[in-house]
């Protein structure tokens, strides 16, 4: 069966309803670059890079607000001390393989620093899972142009998914991984929100895979006599909303990715880098204020559609992480795709598909 | 039917073998007590203290590694500062009504320097969900003498569910909730340790409940019309471990809570106070050390087991807390306990029983 | 000579200008109440509260942002949780013994609930520091009558400090501390904000001590052949402010205080509970919004003299409570005041006094 | 007069001894590394990297203990994510400028990855202070073999102070800055431990410099007619001890810093990356470990002494780097060094020298 987005399997997680393109961009001005290094001579290179800018216009002067989560540690993702201490997001997100983080960082500053507003010392947020069983990964195959190519074209509208950018060779509940996207529009007091997600999903077991949650994991591990392996990996979640939360809010945002994570099958296991990130477009934080920034502050009673919007977004955007990524060969060996198939099926058994 | 643990039901949770008496009490020398208070007049109490004694013997001079992890804030836990400044439980753990931690917290303090060994300054960890529904709470029912008999009768053994202690007035998932526990044996390099969970439940809406991802709280509001409503209140998880953990495993373990609490169907909502607290009497941090402590450490790379046992455990103990509630009439209405009939023919339909 | 505060002993700390009463009540609304307990029979009592009110007009519906620091642990600070979570300061504030935090919340939870528009549960900040040494802190004097007095009689104007309130009892670099206070004005952009800020001091040892940097610790120690002591017990440091600032921006300045503290002699030493939380009254979260809450944040790049105010006004007022604190005999000894003409002759001595 | 180290010149901060060299280096197996960039041709280079490799032996199988503290987060220090779950430092510890953090981050992955020993995955700390001022910092100047140089020249002995590695075009107090360090023998209970400290400083303005707490900054700006300027920059303290702590008392010490930091005039303030690192080396983690990992802990009682450790030698560090740093011409103009002359002179005006 041809790679498809869960809901065209005919599959809805959850109650709200998405956005435009299901996809992180639906928050408006939210854009995505990404490039794909997929070589198998000198070295097998199965890697790249993904970028997800902020919002539209002069981005680098007026910052939004924004906070994360630490789900479990084993992971880096760059720029967060500054992130704690002032609550905004001053830069692109860059996200990458786990050896290139630094590479991705620098080249954000060099970028940044063509840029007529940018701030004279620039602090990146740059994450990283890590992709060397089908990657050469310290052939460190990720140059300069890589990621100024993905900060150039970065664009709204559709994101690609799964074998792509950051996501190339990585693997998800030992299936073949990598980006997935989704969106939630979420009712707050009288007005909707978008909140929009991207993963790099590259973490967990076979038999802790959840559709749904139906235990589709075990179902196939049945079938094809798949050894029980440790979890390995990490993933990263990216959120975004249109919504006017302060700092504080953004980071109760990201600790929600938990709820959406731990329902497909996530348990924070130790290798896993799981490491999340919140910002919010609705207030603009200028460079240089000459005067009291006004803000607004969507009222903490009213988070709770947020809160479920981010589970719900975080749950399919791993699934669509899988159900998008193809079979790769690679540096050691071949990483099955999700069989759609199958997956149907028992999800047919459990009374869940038509 | 009579109120049961979710087992003789027929519903196992998860992978792991349970302890003897699949309560936290399975961690050898932890000890549970209760005092409960219902009266009618001349105001309706439905309310009471838990509490949680770490390890047998001196226990106030014979200190825990300990940690804490906030799922969400809307809730009041004291002692934290100094767990998470030094890493030890000192005292015994108190839960109760929202309104009177205070008298708990300093019951235990003027417990404590009745014992020969105390420190000359107590910080106990006292922690509360909101019974307000069923208990008039500016009635502040609890008095020393209630606190009191719960340190006294603290005991090993099977631990009283549902409608007692801390629980008695609690709501979860918009049935009874209460008190709950249950226990994991993970083994961890070639030995087996003991995870123990003790929870307050008293969060949650119908619509989100599951029970071993099935998810009986729709089908159980089909058939009630009942109607949907916000989600209230919190949920208090301790954990007690007899591995040899640091204070920052037990931080780790906490923290992985939230995963058994999303299985069921908690999202940290607003209201919520979901606050974690873990322990591990597997070292000993004597009160006035004369030489270098001693401690042993699980190696980072070998928690996954314990991680997978705290999720288990909560999700479980949880559970247990409403098959064990029954019905009951209060301040300001009934809560009616879970329906078990109706519980095991959703279950059954879903094909997870015979 | 008569007991004095440091300014009328021509001593300045820093370079910023003091609000009209140099005390915490400088900040426009904030109130200061205390109960002093003062008794030889049948026990000794030398103990009481001290309860700060965020602002006037219905406080309890009319939130505050806040956030804390922890310099040190070995303490007590109530409502943590809510605070850190939602950046909130839904309550009063309270300060006492030790043992007595419990009693103290409560009846602040009590006094909530008899407001009109009072929360349905109510999550008290209250801190302590032990006074055990001068104080019969078993005998628990504090009782419901002395909390519920300090809120109905807390009044804006000058604050009394040394031997009152929470600060009874307490010992400040082997002298008699207490309770102290002082305030700054700071330019913020083409505005002025008051900082406030009141401590109930009770850390540190004589050789530690400085004023204006100036080692009269040392100098007096010299004098009384004094032991050198190990520090012990804590401080709490409560900082007012009505610039508009952000939640994460409290806890920027609530940082801060770590430096004022530094100044005169403190280590954050092991038995110290130094636990620090600001407040800004100059946005308003309401408790039942209806629609966005609207605020206003200070640039970062602003926050700078706000900062230096905290530093300022935390040294100012240790060295009050000093100044003003009288030689006290109670439950275990006597403690001495700091000799005022002797600091002075060292003071001169080294060149800061004409 | 040839700059020097603090203590040749008389003045001696605080009252515990020093190590041998009075470095980073006292502590047995930390090893310093530095390449020094300085070129005026294409473009003028006033910059390099620092390294500290934290012990002997296979450090990247053997871990150590570890922790942080943020005083300001205007900065960057990568790895925290891991150090902070997991409480281990894994690599050696990067410094350079703030651009570059992501190459010296990259190459010592690369260099890891040469180890026979090392993880599969590399999670360095690297952190940075800005030197745009000196160096034309967006030529990107530092290169792979820059960083692999000071990493294979790590050696134990005294440190070159001042205009060296990451600290060549620094600040500090408007004088020229760069590494200092220095370190303290500290008694904890019938043993002697080392801290050995090793500071980036480029932080702070003239009028808040403290020698010893002598306000020499004030003496020398009236001297010089100095512009008051605002505070810029940031300052990176690495704390190192053969005590054998575990990680949350690393953090502790880590904070300790900030003690030291404030008393020669730091504030925290607004575009500060001040971070601080601490790590143990008298516990062995081992990278693959076979069974339970036995660890050591100082008794929390015993602290005090090392706190006071760090509190002194973060004083003398910054304080060393700014009498060995040298008056440097650079991209945007000259920075002088601090005059020792008249600092002397000042320090002798206050009673402090003969």
């Amino acid at each position: 069966m041809n790679r498809k987005r869960l809901r065209d399997l005919g599959i809805v997680i959850g109650a709200l309803p998405t956005g435009r393109w299901n996809a992180i961009t639906d928050v408006p001005g939210v854009r995505v670059g990404q490039t794909t290094i997929i070589t198998d001579e000198p070295r097998i290179a199965r890697t790249g890079v993904t970028v997800i800018v902020p919002r539209d216009g002069d981005y680098w002067a007026d910052h939004c607000f924004a906070g994360y989560h630490r789900f479990n540690g084993n992971g880096e993702m760059t720029g967060l001390m500054w992130v704690d201490e002032a609550g905004i997001l001053t830069t692109p997100i860059g996200i990458t393989n786990t050896h290139q983080v630094g590479i991705v960082r620098d080249v954000i500053v060099e970028y940044g620093r063509t840029q007529p507003n940018a701030l004279r010392w620039i602090l990146p947020v740059v994450a990283e899972t890590y992709d060397g069983v089908l990657n050469d990964i310290d052939a460190f195959f990720l140059q300069r142009e890589h990621v100024w190519a993905a900060l150039e074209t970065a664009r709204s509208g559709p994101v690609d998914e799964g074998n792509v950018g950051g996501g190339t060779g990585m693997r998800c509940h030992q299936f073949k991984g990598g980006i997935g996207t989704s969106s939630r529009l979420a009712p707050v007091g009288d007005k909707t929100y978008t909140v929009g997600v991207l993963v790099q999903a590259n973490y967990g077991s076979m038999e802790y895979l959840h559709i749904d949650r139906v235990p589709v994991g075990r179902g196939l591990m049945a079938r094809r006599a798949a050894e029980r392996q440790a979890a390995q990996g990490s993933i990263i979640i990216i959120i975004a909303t249109d919504a006017p939360l302060l700092p504080i809010q953004c980071r109760r945002l990201a600790q929600r990715a938990t709820v959406g994570l731990a329902h497909v099958g996530g348990y924070g296991d130790n290798s896993s880098g799981d490491l999340f990130f919140a910002f919010a477009t609705g207030n603009h934080v200028p460079r240089d204020a000459s005067e009291l920034v006004a803000a607004q502050m969507v009222p903490h009673d009213w988070m709770n559609n947020l809160f479920h919007a981010v589970a719900e977004a975080v749950e399919e955007s791993i699934l669509n992480a899988l159900t998008a990524a193809e079979t790769m060969r690679g540096f050691r060996g071949e990483v099955e795709a999700l069989p759609l198939d199958e997956t149907l099926e028992i999800m047919r058994r459990h009374g869940r598909l038509k």
